[in-house]
């Protein structure tokens, strides 16, 4: 990659995933002409704003284990990515690889990483942010990018407890750090680490980042924008997008069942009941949120299907009650690329990010709401409602 | 606004038929306590309006075949109403039959309709909106009705040409009807009948009625608000649901096939394929409306399936592309009672139509576009735009 | 054969569940004309075999707590037995629940059961199967009844070691129970008492009873049928009928998830996960006896869905690979009334296990496999399969 | 049997066509190693029978337009044949291009047809069946083949009455030819065209071929084997696996709709209604024949959906009374790619003919039922009951 001044580094943590994968293919062929199908901020009512250019996005990232060519050929042969632009990328891949940085593990994962990754598992957490600024400020360095995104798409991680001090807002997580536990949440480590560095942070799984309030606060008197939590790609955000229907017609939702099978990494990774736990809240509580129905039986599953790789399978049941107590029923089965669905969220919650942070708007992100299954700092999960607010953001 | 204490009719075409006769239990139910499941003007936001109470409504009708009990009794055996509910209105549907006024049926019909109703079939249109309007009067004479309201729910009609004059919105409809032929849409009948009475006038089928501009021209003339067209109960409402997310995620509908069946005498009337047409129309159109995009594929099959009675069942594949072209797919099966969703919305636009009245809004109402598929004077199909200008218009 | 015109006697173990209570109001309705629908001995190739016609068959019975008018009439409500059949059956059920004894509870069931029912907890388990036996010889007093079938429908238990003795083929039940701890199944209890009174036994739960090898073996000896295991009704069925689909057209089954959900008391007993294995040990084995694969990813999910009541609604995944690797997909929905499934094939059985008495084969019924999720002395799960053995022999 | 060293010819009518172009590949694939998947004969009940092995098929073939390169890239872009193949057959498609003869038109097509095949269209029905025996006679020689089977691929063709005499088994094809109308059914030009130089033929399409008594009476004169009629390889397949069901457990089925998408060459052919009749004829007459039950309302329809391609996708849904008359319902969603489930059926039959051939058995091939919707000289649709004649066959 030859310097670009102007140019825009997307510091992805897990850069070897699926997801980041399908974003580094997905932004050369911006480049090279493919339509920008799934990309929101590319269509109709928003494509005319200012936003940062696909060409001016360069990826870098961390990984703990993994390969970005097998990755890439996988989602080929899957028919997530077209096989000959998975051919034509190999030279930007083996780049990344290139300049690849160990990731930081969690500590149950130790066995099955790479060996920078365990070296740095010995690092106390400051120290560990350390070099993650480090790393940030070699690949600009290195690019010659002028500013950057930190997104956060590691595996999905065990729910653990917050060491105190860090749910008050004035905390400083840096000096927090410097007394936290090796078993904190690497969310707040990669967080801490973009904000540090003037880095707006997007975090795509469910693990705590912007939702936590030392980590929000700094970010917001640096004037950092902070977006999360877990992106809304699947079935989540089909469910957010029926429930109000449900609720404008005041009909009685009696149950809501909904069983996901999904095939890839992060299919394997909820197979652990603990991995599982923050996602299946977070895919299940918009129901109770937007139905406003305490009765209502719910429940989410997610089972782990090899044979589908990244293509997650969901079947929804929804058991309504109309006028005069008429049993009646809902059921739909979404199928679609996990990966192909996130890629562009990505790129356009980057986008997002740095816009606000143009605008001088640090901190959390409400406008963001409609990408997140636990958009923080927002009690609304009607999918409408969010791109009303999105909308109006846009607007200003 | 007070309620007269001494009522407001709801004069039914149709009134024999499964959502009439639904509407006939439910408020004898609601009455009597069942919760108002289905019924928008009850849910949480709207409840404390003060729309016209359900022991205010009485219904009277107009029907060209069929039997109250019948229908009753057909609509209990299928558990759309509660077998006790059919055996409580027993007498209440003995005095609905007493005070029936004979419907004016199509010509195509002739074989298959009361002699009262082939009887009205001689008259010329003029004459026979006299005669609707003299079952008006009839009837708020004998029940002591204050006011009412025309509520159209006859089987769905052949598409039939519009004769000149009926498009020009300062056409008097009483005057054309003088030279109108006898194949004129009933509905034009049913609705010059009712707004030269002075009721509002709902149209819940598929019938021009509102939409031609010399009837709309009247009602805002007069001061009587017109509702219409077709209502939104089942799959169309799930499509003007999910349709949105698709647009808003920038996904590229490539198909959207979607089939239909049911087993009523509404499902009878569609295996026509002349009724069928202007039904297919108004549940296609939503999507274009809604996806601006004119190369997908679309379809709406709707079959007679004698055995599922009043339990429509639809099925509906949207096939789409995401990013980089991968190819994704949602289908999902509606199964829902037809009367069960439609009754409560018959007694939701009573009320609205009431209201609107009492606020002096004549004409086409915008604001009743969530409870129709094809809303007139309203070009936004996306359900929850049409929510909020429903939202807004209560607020004002 | 020549039935016995004082008639046979169906003791029931669960009388009061909502199987036994719909074989209750079954047999009221084939006396009364209902046509036969849903029951294998009256349809066209077998109906004419002599089989103990419905109106000789009198249902006596055990439980451990509820109420047979509630259970008939929550099937009433949930549209599993038509109401008037219910208000017809009332003194049929008062009778019944006159001469009802009081069933074997679980240990750990003893705080939700009648007192009755404790009061037998306390009875070693040789007592025990004494007391059943004279409960069956009452009823046959009482009623006059010349001879009965012993039906196993009590809820789900949970999975218990067989003590030392139970496998061995040549064991006797009765001797062995003299030493068998209380915890042992309550299906070997009801078994050796059947058949030491000479009653088949036909076990329509998960439990054990005749898989074990000292009962089975007993019953060899007695010329006494013993049937089981596990009434295929619903999903499994349709599994066992599409899985030799697979399997003919050499097609590669990757993966197979089944989703089951219900809400009557058999859903309730399943949401306890050590009643819950048994069950979903017989709906997965299936799968790999019929496709003879042992790489395909299967998975079987049961949940409790209060609001379904007895209606099972169940949706399977099958994800298989077909010519030059092209990966396809088959899903159902199945969506059925576990007691009007199962209700009929209890009648059947009983039937059969007379015949096969009265032809004097006792021990296992091979031939009824295609009857039962774990057909007991028969490998083979093909349903088609199953149903040749059946006709072979009906037909000697 | 022996095969012969010098290989066996596949003259295929229709050899640019889906299936036809995915034979060709998977007979290199599977020469090449590629599992046999989907391939009855190589499946293990099957696979030590001397069929003729997949290195002794060579594929020659008549089309009237299209090319076999554009076949192949467009099959491995939607993923139905590994693109890696499709590469690596480039030579192979341009020696069957090139050894390619010209197509009998329907004459309605003759606008969209290569000019050879136009030409063709000007023969006499009895020029063009030997213009056909040449083709055969030409390629054998060419390729040194020392037999064939010809396989009907051809696109569906329009229902066409039958001229006089051919409705008599001991009419003389080569003889009725003479007088024949050029709107026969091109299906009796190839059929005679191969019985007439000793070649199996296996009719794949709705077209009358072996139906036809005469066709059938002169290969059975002639010891050649003929087969058909329809493939039965996705919705209907399922469908006579899923009917026995309920007929095995005597539930009564009220309705069975089945809806067909499909966007192939076969799906835009199926979108001309003329041509469709006898292919929903083939799909629809299953049910009848499997259930014995007049009553039920059954309905298949077939949609041309451009963007699925090859990807046939259909819903049934199954509408069922039960015991007491309780209503169920069973609904399944198949998707499968329409040549892959095919092409490896098309190389099953060609073996299957083979080796009746070789054993002497002229005329209809009864034991090939299972692999057709509308097998010739069967009476019997029952998928299972299919396969136990076949597997008796083969046992023989």
């Amino acid at each position: 990659m030859s310097p670009d001044p102007r140019g825009t580094g997307l510091f992805i943590a897990g850069v070897r995933g699926a997801v980041a994968t399908t974003v580094v293919h997905g932004l050369e062929g911006l480049r090279a002409g493919t339509p920008p199908v799934g990309l929101v901020t590319a269509s109709p009512p928003f494509a005319h704003l200012p936003w940062e250019p696909a060409a001016g996005l360069h990826v870098c990232g961390w990984d703990v284990a993994g390969n970005l060519h097998r990755s890439a050929e996988e989602l080929g042969r899957t028919h997530v990515i077209p096989e000959d632009l998975v051919e034509l990328c190999a030279e930007l891949r083996d780049r990344i690889e290139l300049g690849l940085a160990p990731g930081i593990p969690d500590p149950e994962d130790v066995a099955a990483v790479d060996p920078g990754a365990r070296a740095r598992l010995e690092l106390a957490p400051r120290a560990a942010v350390e070099a993650l600024r480090e790393d940030i400020r070699g690949w600009k360095r290195a690019l010659g990018l002028q500013r950057g995104v930190v997104i956060y798409l590691a595996s999905v991680e065990r729910q653990r407890g917050l060491p105190a001090g860090w749910d008050d807002a004035n905390g400083d997580p840096l000096a927090l750090l410097e007394r936290a536990p090796r078993e904190l949440s690497r969310s707040l480590l990669y967080g801490a680490a973009a904000v540090a560095e003037g880095c707006p942070f997007i975090n795509f799984t469910p693990a705590p980042g912007p939702a936590v309030a030392a980590l929000a606060g700094m970010a917001r008197r640096a004037g950092v924008p902070v977006l999360g939590n877990d992106g809304k790609t699947g079935e989540t955000l089909v469910k957010t997008v029926l429930a109000p229907l449900f609720r404008d017609r005041a009909l009685n939702v009696l149950a809501w069942e909904g069983y996901n099978m999904l095939g890839n990494r992060d299919g394997a990774a909820l197979s652990d009941p603990e991995r599982r736990a923050a996602k299946i809240q977070n895919k299940d509580r918009v129901l109770a949120s937007i139905l406003g129905n305490a009765r209502a039986h719910t429940h989410v599953g997610i089972d782990f299907v090899p044979s589908l790789h990244d293509w997650k399978t969901a079947w929804d049941f929804i058991h309504f009650e109309g006028f005069l107590g008429a049993r009646m029923s809902l059921q739909f089965t979404w199928h679609g690329s996990d990966s192909a669905l996130a890629a562009p969220l990505v790129i356009d919650l980057s986008r997002i990010a740095l816009r606000a942070q143009d605008r001088g708007e640090g901190g959390l992100l409400p406008a963001a709401a409609p990408f997140f299954k636990n958009p923080v700092g927002v009690t609304e999960h009607d999918f409408h409602r969010q791109m009303d607010m999105f909308r109006r953001w846009c607007a200003r």
